[in-house]
């Protein structure tokens, strides 16, 4: 039997990593940490440097790196993602079984938390779904959303008030949820706050939040926004990666 | 001036604390830990207990129990909940009088993370209203949301779709929110999803969170909402308080 556990680790604060992380990874006999090719060398890098600083007996855990596969770009965008999560199961499966053919204690560093907008709990129900011994542990970690709302000093929601999780192809798509008086947004490519009209909209961005490069701006989205997108732009170049996410809220009589 | 250090502890799960949670901690002069009356001394012992675990220099801490001031019950909801934020400020602003007259660094222990449903952000900012010399620092943790998705194993939110986040109070006075596929119920006093028809509907419900005391039902709201009122009112007479939450989700074609 394989035991799987998809560890959340923040975004890139290594303090932000909880003790039940730290205790999870030094459990596992295998670590597989993905590849995701050049431009976004830096993740791979940070997997490797928290496995380096919290195995406390590095020689007991193996460490094996492999190429993500990528998601083809077409439009038929749940279908790929489908087709994705296939060949990922498939490449997780293989090294299971090259590298544990007797069973034992696998980990994946799973970015953020494994229960918002990652695909890691999908993939491993795919393998269990083709009939392999698998059973899978969950070690929640610090979310993207709760860094920019640490970072910014702000709660999530209004006082008493929901709030919507979305993302930036809905949102574009969609355009202001009805009734929504506060949306957090995840997964966009670039901008898609710029399909809504500003008026009355307050927003707190920030990007590589928890990382050393972490970059905040906030304000009225009539005057950030084209302040996020050229700051956006520019880091995008420099670093060669960028991940971003921001809260929308209505302007209202009360502070949030 | 004072810093205040709001720290997100999690739900009870000693592990779930982070580094920078057990950083700031061990950073502060005084620790404040309110006190929520008989029914939820479970509450303070945890919180008790986590400084005993977690501060290296104990005798270099003050710790300071308080009797948080009771919210007043009547229909004025956000009237009695801003009159209720009021009075904890005073109390806030009294202990670090007494205790730190010259200035230092405060920390305030929350349970689950400073960003969702909590007034510790509110309440600060109060303080620094009335003129106060504050500083507030926000530290990240895990909230129930994510070790209720990481103990049922579940994804927060279906593949590239939004999730609410939204109080039990407004889903028993508002029914299914418009075109919601997940909706995440927190601060529920009790059963509000008795509100919805439960024909299409699946349910994750978990109470204590964390605790050694964790208990998790799931199933179609069907069958699951009697088992989930049925467990609750007994768990709560057994423990003499209770804190829950569930993700409910419309049952479709595919997976969650």
């Amino acid at each position: 039997m394989i035991r799987l556990a998809l560890i959340g680790i923040g975004t890139g604060n290594p303090d932000h990593v909880t003790l039940a992380a730290v205790r999870a990874l030094n459990a596992a006999d295998l670590v597989l940490l993905p590849r995701k090719g050049e431009g976004k060398s830096d993740l791979v890098d940070l997997r490797r440097l928290l496995c380096r600083n919290l195995l406390s007996e590095p020689s007991r855990t193996r460490l094996v790196e492999f190429d993500l596969p990528q998601r083809e770009g077409r439009d038929d965008y749940l279908g790929a993602v489908d087709d994705w999560h296939g060949a990922i199961a498939a490449v997780w499966g293989e090294l299971m079984d090259h590298h544990l053919p007797a069973g034992g204690r696998v980990a994946m560093l799973v970015w953020g938390d494994p229960s918002l907008y990652d695909s890691g709990l999908r993939i491993a129900a795919r393998l269990g779904q083709a009939g392999r011994n698998l059973e899978v542990e969950v070690v929640p970690g610090i979310t993207s959303l709760q860094v920019l709302t640490a970072e910014h000093r702000i709660p999530l929601n209004r006082l008493a008030e929901p709030v919507l999780i979305t993302t930036g192809r809905r949102l574009r798509e969609r355009g202001w949820p009805a009734d929504a008086a506060c949306v957090a947004v995840m997964l966009d490519a670039g901008g898609a706050f710029e399909a809504l009209p500003p008026e009355g909209l307050h927003i707190w961005w920030g990007a590589y939040l928890g990382m050393d490069k972490q970059c905040l701006i906030k304000g009225p989205l009539a005057q950030a926004g084209p302040r996020i997108l050229e700051s956006r732009a520019a880091l995008r170049v420099r670093h060669g990666w960028i991940m971003d996410i921001y809260l929308l809220a209505r302007t209202g009589p009360r502070p949030i």
